[in-house]
């Protein structure tokens, strides 16, 4: 079976899903994304998801596509064309194509939409947080406003690529004092030896996590304490645990920071929980439903 | 005639010119750019362009898309189909077509090339340049890499937005210490009281423009001092003149700065000479021998 993107209104094989080379989106990253999970047919935490991605059209005056109800519908009639059962589906919303001028075009111009989906492989995903991932640290040199989920995502690129090449799986952005912001597409957590969870307060220095928040959800159901601070890479080196969270990671435990590793370089307890009961604690919208 | 551009190896009517979804370029902002002047059918500082397009991109370690001499002549290319005698072309460069993950892909992928050109007024230009122009200024937010000349330009999008909205032709960025950095699309001078030209060193904290390096060249020609040095907003404010360039505006007069008008609000002798005597002193590239 071949791949579908939706591109602007169509549905189109995956290998001809193209935009003009003028699609602002292209030549100034004028353009924001989201990336939902997709865990036995539904879309994991699909509303949150879509009122982010209005948050960060907002901030960027790009009018909404669509109705967020008839946003839902394509999302999923992506991942059903795919038959994804567990992947992801990533949506894209650009400014529109318009002649190149920094300036917004004028308000005619229509904004660009782009939603792909692709299976994944649970048990891979799985076999990886029963071992546990490395993560690097690195100074942070991203724009301010890393609270806008927008595409310049050039430094995370750039970070991604060093933790690799560390033969880590994640860069963890460090500020000019020391601190931990978040990773180049996670974010960051440590568990104190008091059993504390610590992850750092979203303001404009972090993305506003979506599956972050399920964490601290499911953390107040189980009365674990969240603190929301931020924490130092020699405390988080010290920590009884550390893991990231993101969509496409779920909890994904750390075991290994720079040269460090955490505790006894076993994946910890809370974070394995957290992931082992993540997908009873959240949104899920069948596919099915969100069609209808 | 209808517009022609140049992707990955095709020349194409422009509205049929396009990238695949997923362009790294698009998902990303993982490419860079560059914008030459095209005066009376040739292509000024193109040596100049072609090496800074090749710094940047093995700052980002993107590979060299073709030898240097092809591009000059497809460069050429595309401005003689598009027959523009004055205006511009564009060259973007990314890292190709990757299945959507942040490290770099394969070395088999081959970077995504897209050419473009189009024409523009002489006289539109000049006018404001007899006029002068409005600059506001904003905080420089940007990340800290911004002498690659990355496509990732979401803030400079916003800073020219807040300048339009403002009445005013661009937007200068401030940093911490109250100093300008550069323009969202330029680079930013002055003019002291003694006849000094001032602007900013090129280091991490802006782009290495080629208008500017030239500028300078013509000063020395002229024995006018230019002295690399950040200035401050103040001191903008407070100076016999102001001015800005880039290949898209070449020498550009400033006769305000927020509410401050400049001098006499008239554009300064300093900066209209240089405008007037550019075309003298810079390299240009007949497109016919570009293409020989």
């Amino acid at each position: 079976m071949s791949r579908v993107a939706y591109v602007n209104g169509r549905y189109l094989p995956h290998r001809k899903a193209s935009v003009h080379v003028e699609d602002r989106g292209y030549q100034f990253s004028d353009g924001v994304y989201e990336v939902c999970e997709v865990r036995e047919s539904d879309i994991v935490d699909l509303t949150r998801h879509l009122e982010r991605l209005d948050r960060s059209l907002s901030e960027l005056s790009i009018r909404s596509p669509m109705p967020r109800r008839a946003l839902a519908a394509v999302l999923a009639e992506v991942v059903r064309r795919n038959r994804v059962r567990d992947g992801l589906v990533y949506i894209q919303v650009t400014r529109g194509v318009a002649s190149r001028d920094h300036p917004f075009p004028s308000a005619s111009v229509a904004p660009s939409v782009v939603i792909t989906a692709r299976s994944s492989s649970r048990a891979n995903a799985d076999a990886m947080a029963a071992r546990g991932v490395k993560v690097i640290t690195l100074p942070d040199n991203r724009w301010e406003r890393v609270d806008i989920k927008s595409i310049g995502l050039l430094p995370n690129v750039l970070a991604k690529q060093k933790a690799r090449e560390a033969g880590a799986r994640e860069a963890w952005f460090v500020d000019r004092e020391g601190h931990v912001t978040e990773g180049a597409s996670t974010n960051a957590w440590i568990v104190t030896t008091d059993g504390d969870l610590v992850t750092r307060p979203a303001d404009k220095g972090i993305l506003r996590g979506i599956t972050r928040r399920a964490v601290m959800d499911m953390a107040d159901q189980r009365n674990i304490a969240v603190v929301e601070r931020p924490f130092s890479v020699a405390e988080a080196k010290a920590a009884r645990e550390a893991f990231m969270t993101a969509a496409t990671t779920v909890v994904m435990p750390v075991v290994q920071i720079d040269d460090t590793v955490i505790a006894n370089g076993e994946p910890g307890s809370v974070a394995s929980d957290l992931r082992a009961r993540f997908h009873e604690a959240v949104e899920r919208v069948p596919t099915r439903r969100a069609l209808a």
